[in-house]
């Protein structure tokens, strides 16, 4: 059934209250004016912006300044527009920069605009600023003498690890309908159809829905660990795969969740490896407690599959989610992250075990992918397949 | 009509050696010893390697030397790996870097990783650098003494205009099955229906035909101009909307369309503005020959229009298409982009004029975009609909 999701109701203001107190917090501690964000997922946090428009988004960037005001640098205006949205009143300007197309590709454009309305804030300022090229900063480090540029995208992804009550909704919202959405993909597997007509039945089902973005479509049919590609193969009786598939939902909240298939009769093999990555999975499960320290989740999960005989997962078994499908915490190994930190109340994570195992010479790579919220006694599963009276009838 | 499309089959080695003369004649210009490189399409074109996996793209990162030769850094992998690849015998080694994770989200790890690699490569070198981020150089700056970082994402862009023929024929086929799935979205809308519907059916029709990647899809139902994302409206009778909808095909070549479509019998002024509209596409067509300054085609569009009474294009009315699915040319004014060029033949443009027009007090926004390249005397029109025998019998 592709139909629309009924999306819950959420209080915008008191979330951008919530998101932007951590945002002025952040700009105090970093001693900065203003910030000069590019990525997508940032200007939202900031500003509510949905700057996202296609998986290029090198096109946008937010001037944000202490009080919260803010300007939004647009590719489809050819002037200046003040005070342009009444739903977003802290949102000053929005200002013309070239249309469609990376702004490294109109550089000395993107700087004349940018720089002029950083020139306009005041003079002698400390701005963070998180990804812009290094040619763009140049540029307007001579447009706009005395200004400082200093690097805060680091600190712009810790802040976001604890979720608002109002995020974990809509992250719980959007996991239902991936989790909808990997039910039809499963469906759609049969023999003789490809690896692409899964990830179609997973795309229309999550877009007729009503999500703002499909962020991935990956499937597994007999490729190697990493070469998660779809190619055009065709099922073929008793074969495993696996996709990976995730979205943005209204508000640009994410889900990234994967299953393991089987076309018709499985060998007992493959079988027995699918029940010990659900065993690794759930291992990984129990151990995701407040104060639970990251490494030990992909230890606990790869020593289980590696004393059964199978594959490891090598990469982190899991991550955060939300204005991005992969955030802060990283759930890998000391010496891959920055920080073995420990898991806190409130943040959504994902945790996405794989393993391979070999029969008759052939390897198959098997993964399962769910999202959760981190709650005071466990997890609670987030991606959990809606019911039938969740769907706005047509 | 969701199918497998027959993909033509292209000279891969041909391709990289066309691609990488003109990236290596950059390095020389501008006097760098390496490229150090985290846009999905930079890489693409220097290396031929696909990290592009979601949209979140700040997870991979390339280092290209003169020779040739690349390291890449994933994020899906626990220790290096030499000779990945078979069929990229140049990428000599592919390095761990943290999984899931913006690098920005584990900047230490990243520096470690990559200021590694760069200081295996030699002292006091001079890299050329894309979009990295300012916090992640200045790390690299202090893990590798006498590096020197310069900016060449402009240049990068610069050197893709032109295509080359095997170039052509990706965007050939890749434009062909966007316009498909244009076809399959026009026949979705109905009344009753919702905006999302359109898009499911042009998404699913995208992906069975194997394209990579679906970028966007947007979908303008009675919105304003600027304001085109989908929003669970329903479909009435009579009512006009317009989607805009894109992927990469094979190779991560891109198609960027558009196409107007009525719900049942359209108003008589709705269906005046709208040949008015394909009028002025025929303009600016018409205008795009080899030579031809970019800014007249805006400004003759935009003349027929408000000549008629109708809302300009307040955007450029066109783009480059490769391996993004917007690049250079911009095809704007004078002012909102670096430079006027000349139309040179073999480039692929994509162009899309919109109107808006009033009706009762109420206004609609309508628009088109098709795909060409420039030939000697004019456009072939890429975005075509493919015959039936172009997909794979199931």
């Amino acid at each position: 059934m592709n139909a629309l999701y009924r999306w819950p109701a959420t209080d915008a203001t008191e979330l951008h209250r919530a998101r932007f107190a951590r945002v002025e917090e952040t700009m105090r501690a970093q001693r900065v004016d203003a910030l000069l964000l590019v990525g997508p997922d940032h200007i939202r946090y900031a500003t509510d912006f949905r700057a996202h428009l296609t998986n290029e988004s090198e096109w946008f960037a937010a001037l944000v300044w202490r009080d919260g005001t803010a300007q939004v640098f647009l590719p489809y205006i050819d002037e200046t527009i003040t005070a342009p949205y009444p739903e977003l009143p802290w949102v000053t300007e929005v200002i013309p920069v070239a249309s469609w197309s990376a702004a490294t590709a109109n550089p000395k454009t993107w700087v004349r605009a940018v720089g002029g309305a950083i020139a306009a804030g005041g003079s002698r300022l400390r701005i963070g600023v998180d990804s812009v090229d290094h040619g763009l900063l140049s540029g307007l480090a001579e447009h706009t003498s005395g200004v400082e540029f200093v690097a805060v995208g680091t600190e712009l992804h810790r802040i976001r690890r604890e979720k608002h009550p109002i995020e974990v909704t809509l992250l719980d919202a959007v996991s239902r309908v991936n989790a909808g959405a990997m039910e039809a993909a499963l469906a759609a597997a049969r023999v003789g159809g490809t690896d692409h007509d899964v990830l179609a039945a997973a795309m229309a089902f999550q877009q007729a829905a009503g999500v703002e973005f499909v962020t991935h479509s990956v499937c597994n049919l007999r490729n190697g660990t990493g070469d998660w590609f779809a190619g055009g193969r065709r099922f073929a009786e008793g074969d495993p795969f696996f996709f990976d598939i995730g979205c943005y939902g209204p508000g640009g909240y994410a889900s990234d969740a994967g299953r393991t298939g089987f076309v018709g009769e499985p060998r007992e093999e493959h079988l027995e490896a699918y029940e010990h990555l659900r065993t690794a999975h759930r291992i990984a499960q129990e151990l995701a407690v407040p104060g639970a320290r990251a490494s030990t989740l992909l230890a606990a999960c790869n020593e289980y599959l590696e004393g059964h005989g199978l594959g490891r997962t090598p990469y982190a078994i899991g991550h955060g989610v939300g204005l991005r499908i992969c955030e802060l915490p990283t759930l890998f190994s000391p010496g891959l992250m920055d920080e073995d930190v420990t898991l806190i109340e409130g943040e959504v994570i994902a945790l996405e075990p794989e393993t391979t195992v070999v029969v008759d010479g052939i390897e198959t790579v098997l993964k399962i992918e769910d999202n959760f919220v981190v709650e005071a006694h466990g997890l609670r599963q987030l991606t959990v397949v809606p019911g039938a009276d969740e769907f706005v009838a047509h």
